[in-house]
């Protein structure tokens, strides 16, 4: 069998190295590369250029090297074959610190006492409320979502979720779909965004829904944490927000255009916090284990796991 | 009964109101207020003047308003009675933010992403370790340091402890004594200290301790986060090893002096982070309403909870 190794922006090279380690004795090529197209029976991609897979007579599978597929959704020459994701435990591991840092971050006011400090300021807030009194809202919960929602638990949050279809035996209220939205986002301080980017999620977090954000919280206002994907944003609609008072701080991961570009606004706004897109870094030696296992269970007879499900996207 | 209440630093007659509402038909004198010393059976203190309460013939108890009661074992003319101290589920939880959130500050870099951002700089960090890589060690093994500890190891820390006796029964590492501090420290990335101020741990916190911590570790070396009390530690010597680089980073929330003098070199140092004595703010209210259950407890013929051994000083 050969594997196709098609991306734009990650080093080429070592991942066709890593394959090669992981897969000993199959045929590994890159895109750019001359190679036999009917001899290829799995592309691993991420961002590939539109159109680069079709064309590939024997594919079996395309896995995608990270949790998200939108890269791959926007290409309307995807071949009709399993597309397959990588979960992998340790990046779960990683969003959840990042999530539960960033709240802790929101709930213990962590950017005033580094203020504070700056000026040699010795103040503390008897008023200062505890998780227990913080409600903490988690839209997405997927993977990643639940077990956010899990860890900000055991912190003492109150937590609750919002997923597209219902869910049960949740230890925490959970609400679904656009019906549940408004009560949801009404119990909410601190708004956690772990959604796929789909056709039905683009653009979610704008003015509407963030001017549906609980008032009169213990901390301050409403806050938003972003760690899906920047096409979920309208980041015009986040900047007026925070001038308006809708919404108290942001934190993001993600962004309409990344890197951000250095005129964006976000990057010195006092209650904006900018990180580079690495909430959760992905460990490149574990993915190629991941999607090297998943080869051999299917060639040992097996189905995959995490396939993605593209009418829903996601 | 009489209830007296012997406080310097808070607001004295905001505890005396509490500790009427909280036990209606006894009597609530203040220090400082004329009173009948025969009539007092209980002393509430937080850092009440030394020898002020001897000559309190009936005296059955005194309760600590803090967690900790080294403020009271510095009083040589102190009563012979039961000490006890406020267990405050809710300041434990607290407490647990605090230690969480700089335990993932250090490990996310977050410092380094909030300076990056002041510069506009979009840069991850590709060799970025996730929680599992990172081992903490959790000094002191109380109310405090086994919550603390359980909440490091669900955001997925490497997590070992140690106390003055061994413990059996943890589902993670534990040290004990000047045996086991050793091995402890050496296995130590990030050092959290929540001991109790004793003869015993005065000072504790030095160059030899500091210099017994692991090298070579995934956080750029080893960190030091203080959320006992400013008497465990030497600033001189904290101050040297940030210098030499036995130190990467300290975090603060107690200090030999507080408020924290002005002229400390510790508030500008870039690798310090300080915090005004507020990891675990108690709520007054709560605590009233604790010490008067014990009131009503003893008097119902039930033993008082978490009374204070005086020999060991906690
Ligand atoms: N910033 C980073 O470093 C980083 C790293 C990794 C991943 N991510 C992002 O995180 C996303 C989530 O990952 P995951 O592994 O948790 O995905 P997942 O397991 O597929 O879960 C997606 C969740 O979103 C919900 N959802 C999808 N469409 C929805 C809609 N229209 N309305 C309401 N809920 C909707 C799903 O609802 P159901 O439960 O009803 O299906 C599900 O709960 C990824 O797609 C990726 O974009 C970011
Ligand atoms: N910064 C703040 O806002 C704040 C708030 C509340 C409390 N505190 C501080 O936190 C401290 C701890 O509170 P806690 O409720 O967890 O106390 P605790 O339940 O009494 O536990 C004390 C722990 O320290 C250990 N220990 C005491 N002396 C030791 C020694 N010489 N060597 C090794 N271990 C020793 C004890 O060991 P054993 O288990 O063997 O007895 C025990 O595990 C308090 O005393 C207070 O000073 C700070």
């Amino acid at each position: 069998m050969t594997l196709l190794v098609a991306l734009r922006e990650w080093d080429l090279a070592a991942w066709v190295a890593r394959f090669r380690r992981e897969l000993p004795g199959r045929e590994i090529v890159a895109l750019g590369d001359p190679f036999d197209r009917r001899a290829v029976e799995y592309a691993v991609s991420w961002k590939h250029p539109p159109g680069s897979l079709a064309g590939l007579p024997n594919l079996e599978a395309i896995f995608s090297l990270g949790a998200g597929v939108d890269h791959l959704m926007g290409d309307d020459r995807l071949p009709d074959v399993p597309v397959v994701r990588v979960v992998d435990p340790d990046l779960t591991s990683r969003m959840s610190e990042y999530v539960v840092l960033h709240a802790l971050k929101i709930l213990r006011q962590q950017m005033r006492y580094v203020r504070q400090q700056q000026e040699r300021v010795w103040q503390d807030d008897r008023d200062q409320p505890s998780a227990a009194d913080v409600r903490v809202g988690v839209m997405g919960l997927g993977v990643l979502g639940l077990d956010a929602a899990r860890k900000l638990r055991v912190m003492g949050f109150d937590v609750a979720g919002w997923s597209r279809s219902p869910k049960e035996r949740l230890d925490f209220p959970a609400f679904s779909g656009a019906d549940g939205l408004a009560t949801f986002l009404a119990r909410t301080d601190i708004l956690i965004c772990l959604l796929p980017l789909t056709p039905d999620t683009r653009g979610i977090i704008d003015r509407k829904l963030l001017g549906g954000l609980a008032r009169g919280g213990r901390v301050g206002g409403a806050h938003l944490v972003n760690a899906g994907r920047g096409g979920l944003q309208v980041e015009a609609d986040i900047l007026a927000c925070l001038k308006d008072g809708t919404l108290a701080s942001a934190t993001l991961d993600v962004f309409e255009t990344e890197p951000l570009p250095q005129a964006s606004p976000l990057w010195d706004h006092p209650r904006v916090t900018v990180t580079p897109h690495n909430a959760a870094m992905s460990d490149p030696v574990t993915i190629a284990r991941l999607i090297a296992e998943q080869i051999r269970r299917v060639e040992a007879g097996e189905p995959f796991q995490n396939v993605v499900d593209r009418t829903r996207g996601y």
